[in-house]
C-alpha cells in the first residue's frame, strides 16, 4: 500500500538510510516536455537548506530519472526516479536501535512488521516525502498547461496565525514559507525560544488551487475532498484536515455557509463523454465558503484547504520510554532535527495536492 | 468510484427517489452469524424518526438481503442488499428541476455529468448513506468478536460544545445523540430557534474505537488516519477531520504532544506472517495524545477522531441563485429538511469507521 | 474480488438459488440512451430457452434496474440491477447437500470458505453470468456509437469444427449459435448421442471485435489480450484462451506470423492527451495474424480470439466421489443440465469482450 | 497500468535502452531472509548467455536492491531494484527510428502515445521482463517455505513436441530448457535451420506448481486461472494459455474430463477466518484433468498450464512495411535477435506463476 492515485499513480519506496529513496509515476500522459530545473527547485524547497529551524542534514537530493522519458519528453510509460541517500550519519542512530522514541513509529513498526530499519526512522522518515515532491512537481507542470496553479504557505506556527491570507504572494524566498513579514519575525523568535527549551512546536499549512474547471470529482467515495484528505493525512505528522469553512462550519448557520449563485458571462466548463446537452449556464458564486467543492465535485471556484501538523517528535528534553526488550529508559534525543515541520511540509502539501488534482482530472477525461 | 475499501469493499448505488438504494459488500469473511435486528437498529438510528430537528420524511428503511448469506451466516461471497425508496414525494422537488440550490451539488452534477436526477438530490442525497450504515453494522459485528468496539456522539452543535467526553455513555436513546443531558437541553433550544429563523446550523461528531491491537495500518499511503479521513470526508456535509490532538496540535509543543511509553504487563499484539521474532515488549502509553496512531499504524490505545459538518444547505430563507438555463431567481426551499445533520451523521461516522478498521485489519491478516 | 474492470467496473453478486442475482456497473458514462429490449434480447440468448441441449430450467430472467438511470438515460452513477431467482427447485439439490460433485466447485468452496450454499451450485453456478450479459449489453450499446461491433459463435463441439469462419453471419437464430447449417446438423446429432449416453461434451467459442481504433491498450500488464484472457477465464468451464494465430503460433515461423504493413488512405486514429504530433501515417496490414493486437495495443484491425470450454460436469453416469464427512459414495446426477455449455456461453463471451473493450477504451480517453 | 497483483504487487518500469529497468515489489511480508544468489541464478536463466538461438546481447544484469531490505531480510516495505542497461548498442536501431517493424509494437505505441523510444524496442522490449523474474524469484523463496514449488520447461518448438512430461527433471542446464535430451537435439537442428533461413519459430512453455493447499482462489473474477492467464498473456509474444485439459477439453466428454474424488488420509487444508467448522474430509482426486483448479479455486492437486509463444518478430528476411511518415519500405532486420523465444520465456513464465500464486495466497490469509 505504497501507491497513491487511480490513474496518475505514484508508488514510493525507500528507507531514510537505505541505498536510495524514490518513486515510480504510472499514468503520466505522453508528450509532456519536462522542466527539470523546476522539479529541482521544488525539491530544494523541501530540503532543510533554506528553512530556518530545520535539521542540519544536508542531502544534495540529486534526482536521477531512470525511465519513461526520452529527450526530455514523457513517453507515457512509467517514470522511475531515485535519490541516493548520501549524508547518512547512521551512527547518530546507533543508540536508538532498541529504543522506542515517543511520538515516533518505532514501536508501531515493530508491532506491524516484527522488524524495522531503525536508522533515521527508516521508512517512517519524512525524508521519503522527497518522492512525493518530485511527482507533484511533474503533476504541476502538466496542470499548468491547463491553467491550473497552486499556492501553499504556513499560516500558523504555535499559537501565532498570520493575520489574513494574502493573494499571489511568493513564499519560496521566505525561510519559514510565510507570506507575511511581520508574522515571520514573530515566528523566528518563537522557534528560537522553543529550540532553546529543547522542545518543538506545531504548525499549519494552507493550500489554494486555482483554475480547476467545474465538474471534476467523484460524487460518493473519492470525492475531491476525500482524496485530498487522504493525501494530506498520509504526510508524516499531519493531525487534521479542513477545507472551505472547515472546522468553523460547526458553529455556522446555513445562511453563513451557503454560497449564493449568480449569473456570469464567462464560465469554465468540462466537456463530458456522450453528453448531448450543449448549453451550460454561466454562473459564478457570490462567496466561496464551500472551498470550491460541492458534493465532492469542483464548482470552478478556487479550492482551498488547511492541514495541521503536530510538533516534531524528536525533542532534546528527557522523556520516559522503553526499549524493545521492555526495559524502561530515559531518552534524550540529540542529533539533527527540525523544530517545526510546517515550513518544509509546504512543498509536500502542494505536491500531494497537485498529484490528487491531476489524478481526479484524468479520471474524468 | 462508488467503492470504498481494499479487502472489505463496499460498493453503493442508488438515487434518493429512484427505485432503490443499496450496496454490495465484497470481502466479508465466511462464517459470520449475522444479527439482523442489530443491523436494523443501527439503520434506525440514522433515520429521522427519533432525531429531533430532522426531516419529516418517513422511510421504513426495510433492508432486503439478496445474496452472500445462507441461513443467517455469511458465505464469503458478495452480500448485496437493497432498500426500496417508498416515502418519495418527488412533487416537492418538481419546482427544483431546473434550479441550482445553493450549498447543494445540483450545479456540480450538471457540470460533471450533463444530466442529473434532481428529485430529492438524486445520488448526492444523504439518504444514500443508509448503505454505509448497513455495511458498517456488519463490520461492527465481525469486529466485536475480536473485542473491538465503537462509540460515537455529537460533541458540538453551533457554538455549544459538550463540556467533556464521558466514557461508555450510550447515546442511542438521546434525540440528539448527545452524551450530556444539560448540553442536550441547550441544543434543543438552539435548534428550535434556528428552525424558527428558517435557518440551519452546523455540528460535529466524535468517534472512539477501542480494542484495535497494535500493529494495524499502512505506513505511507493508506495510513489508518488517511483511510479514516477519506471515509469521513465522503460523508455529505463533512468539512473537516482531526484525530488525536487534532487541530490543537498546531499550537502545541512537543512535550505537550508526545506520549511517554511505559512498561506494561498485558499487551495486545498482532501475529505477523513469516516473522521470527518471538518476544514483544509489553508497553503502555502514559497519555494518548496520538489518538492511537503513530506513523499510520495503531499503538493499541483507543483511536479517536472528530468530524465537522456544515449547516444543512436546505434553508427556508430566500437565497439568490440561477436556473440551469442561466436565469437569476430567488429560491425559498420548503419541504422536509433537517436543521442540523450531526445527530443523524453519528450512525454514518460510526459505520464508516467500522468499515475502515475492518478493512485495515483484513489487509494485515 | 467480485469486480471486473478498471474504469468501467462490474461487480456481481448472487447465488443460484438465493433471492436474486445481479450486478452494479460503475463508471458507465452519463447520457447513454439505453435500449432495454436489446438488453433483454442478449440475456435471452444466454437462457436455456432457445438452445438445444440446454437445461430445462426456465427462468424468465426479468431484469429490474434499480439506479443510475433516469428516464431511460444513464446518469453516470452506478447502475444496479437484479434478477430474481424464480424457477428454483432446490429440492433437486437436497441430496447433494453433503456430496462433492466431480468437476464442480463443491469441494473447493468448502476448502475456501468452510461453508457453501449447495443449492444449484450457489455462487459457482453459471447462472450468475446473467449479470455479465446485462453489463455487456450496455457496453455494446455504448461501443456501437463509436462504430465498434461484436460477433461470437460456436466454432467447435466435441471433435467437430466448423469448416471456415463466415463473415457477418447472424447466429442468434441458430439453436447452437452455429454459423454453418451443415455443421449444426452434425452437432445436433452428436449432442443427442452424448445425452443418450448420460454424458456431456466440450466446445469452443470464437469472438471477433471490429472497429476498435488503433492505439487502445496497455503495454505491459493489462494488455488487451491479458484483460481479455482474464475475462474469458473467469467464465465457468473455460479451459483455454488464444488470440490471433493462437496455439498454432507455436508451430509457425516468423514469416508465417508477421503481418506486413502497407500504406493506406483511411486510418482510424486515437487522439491522445498532450500529444503534439499531428500527422499520423495511414497504414493497413496485409494480413491479420496478430489478431488485431501488437504489444498489447490495438492495431486497428479486427480483434479475434477463441475460448475452449470443458464438458459440463453434471453427467448422469455414475461417478465415484466422497461426502463432506469423508464417506465414499457413488453419485448419479439427475436434474436439469446442459449437455454442452458452448452455445449458451456465446452470450457470455461476447458480453465479457464488450466489457473489457469498453474499459480499455475508457482507460485511454 | 504497469502494476500486477492485488496484495503482492509488482510495478515495473524501464525502456530497453534507457538508463535502467527495474521494479518495485509492494506487499512482500516482513522477515523473509533473501537468498540473493538464487535470485541471480533465476535472472541468469532468462539472459541469453546460456540459451542457444538467443540474441548475442550480453548484459551482466547486475541487480541493485535499493529499499525494503535490511541486513538481507525483508522489512515489509517496498522492495525496489534496478538493473542498469549496459550493453546498449542503440546505433543498431538508428535505422529503425522511423520504421514500423512488422510483428512489433512500433506502430501501436505511436498510435497509443504519439511518441516512443524506438531504441531496442523501448518499453515493449522483452528485456523488461527481467523485473518480473526478480520479483518471481523472491516470491518463489517465500512460497518454498510453505512447501510450494515450481517447474517450467519448453514442451514445443515449431512442430516438434516433447514425447511426454517428465517428473522433477531439472532443465536449468539445458540450453533450450528441454527436459528431454532426444527432443533437444531435434530442436537444435531445427533452430539452426530456421536461423539459416533468416527466419524465426514459435514454441510453448509448460509450467507446474506443486504444494498449493486446497482452498486458494477467488470464485468469480480473479479466479486462479484468470490471474494466471492475465499474467501469462502479459509476457511479450504469448498467444495462448490453457490449463488442465486445456484446448483438448473442447473435444472431450464429461467422463473424460471429470476427476473422481476418493477418500484420503492426508490432506492439506487452509485455515479460514471466522470459520467454525472444524472437521474437513480428507480427499484425493483419482486424476488431475482439472489442472488443480475447480471453480477458480485450488483443489490441492498440482496446477499445470501451458503458454504458446509466437515466432520472434525480428527476422532477417525482407518484409514490406511503412515508415512513420507513411513511406513504403522494404525492411531487412540485422542485429542480435533470438530465433525462438520459448527457452528464455521459461524463466518469465515461472516467475509470473510464482507472483500470481503468492498474491492469491496472501489474498486469502
Amino acid at each position: 500500500m505504497n501507491t497513491f492515485g487511480h490513474i496518475f499513480r505514484l508508488t514510493t519506496f525507500g528507507e531514510s538510510h537505505g541505498p536510495a529513496i524514490g518513486g515510480v509515476i504510472d499514468g503520466c500522459p505522453a508528450g509532456l516536455h519536462l522542466d527539470f530545473s523546476a522539479i529541482k527547485r521544488r525539491v530544494a524547497l523541501r530540503s532543510p537548506q533554506n528553512v530556518v529551524g530545520a535539521t542540519k542534514r544536508r542531502e544534495p537530493d540529486n534526482i536521477e530519472f531512470l525511465s519513461g522519458i526520452y529527450e526530455g519528453v514523457t513517453l507515457g510509460t512509467p517514470i522511475a526516479f531515485i535519490i541516493r541517500n548520501k549524508d547518512v550519519r547512521s551512527e547518530d542512530y546507533a543508540d536508538l536501535e532498541h529504543i522506542y522514541r515517543p511520538g515516533h513509529a518505532d514501536y508501531t513498526y515493530d508491532m506491524r512488521y516484527g522488524i524495522r530499519d531503525y536508522r533515521g526512522g527508516g521508512r517512517a522518515s519524512a525524508r521519503t516525502t522527497v518522492a512525493q515532491v518530485v511527482a507533484g512537481a511533474i503533476a504541476e507542470q502538466w496542470l499548468a498547461k491547463k491553467g491550473i496553479s497552486f499556492t501553499a504557505f504556513v499560516d500558523q506556527i504555535g499559537p501565532i496565525l498570520i493575520p489574513d491570507v494574502p493573494d499571489g504572494n511568493d513564499v519560496d524566498q521566505s525561510p519559514l514559507r510565510c507570506p507575511d513579514k511581520f508574522t515571520e519575525a514573530l515566528w523566528l523568535d518563537l522557534l528560537e525560544q522553543v529550540r532553546d527549551e529543547g522542545d518543538s512546536i506545531g504548525g499549519a499549512v494552507r493550500c489554494e488551487i486555482k483554475g480547476v474547471p467545474a465538474g471534476v470529482g467523484e460524487p460518493v467515495f473519492n470525492k475531491v475532498q476525500a482524496d485530498l484528505a487522504s493525501a494530506m493525512m498520509s504526510i508524516p505528522a499531519a493531525k487534521g484536515f479542513e477545507y472551505g469553512l472547515g472546522m468553523s462550519a460547526a458553529a455556522a448557520q446555513g445562511t453563513e455557509s451557503n454560497d449564493e449563485i449568480l449569473r456570469d458571462t464567462v464560465c469554465r466548463v468540462r466537456k463530458g463523454q456522450n453528453i448531448e446537452k450543449s448549453t451550460t449556464p454561466k454562473v459564478k458564486f457570490n462567496t466561496n465558503r464551500a472551498g470550491g467543492l460541492l458534493g465532492g465535485i469542483t464548482t470552478g471556484e478556487p479550492i482551498y484547504f488547511r492541514v495541521v501538523f503536530k510538533p516534531v517528535s524528536s525533542i532534546s528534553q528527557p522523556q520516559r520510554t522503553v526499549t524493545d526488550s521492555g526495559q524502561a529508559v530515559a531518552l534524550q534525543i540529540s542529533g539533527r532535527h527540525d523544530v517545526c515541520v510546517a515550513p518544509r511540509a509546504v512543498a509536500v502539501v502542494r505536491a500531494m495536492a497537485a498529484i490528487t488534482i491531476m489524478d481526479q482530472i484524468l479520471l474524468r477525461n
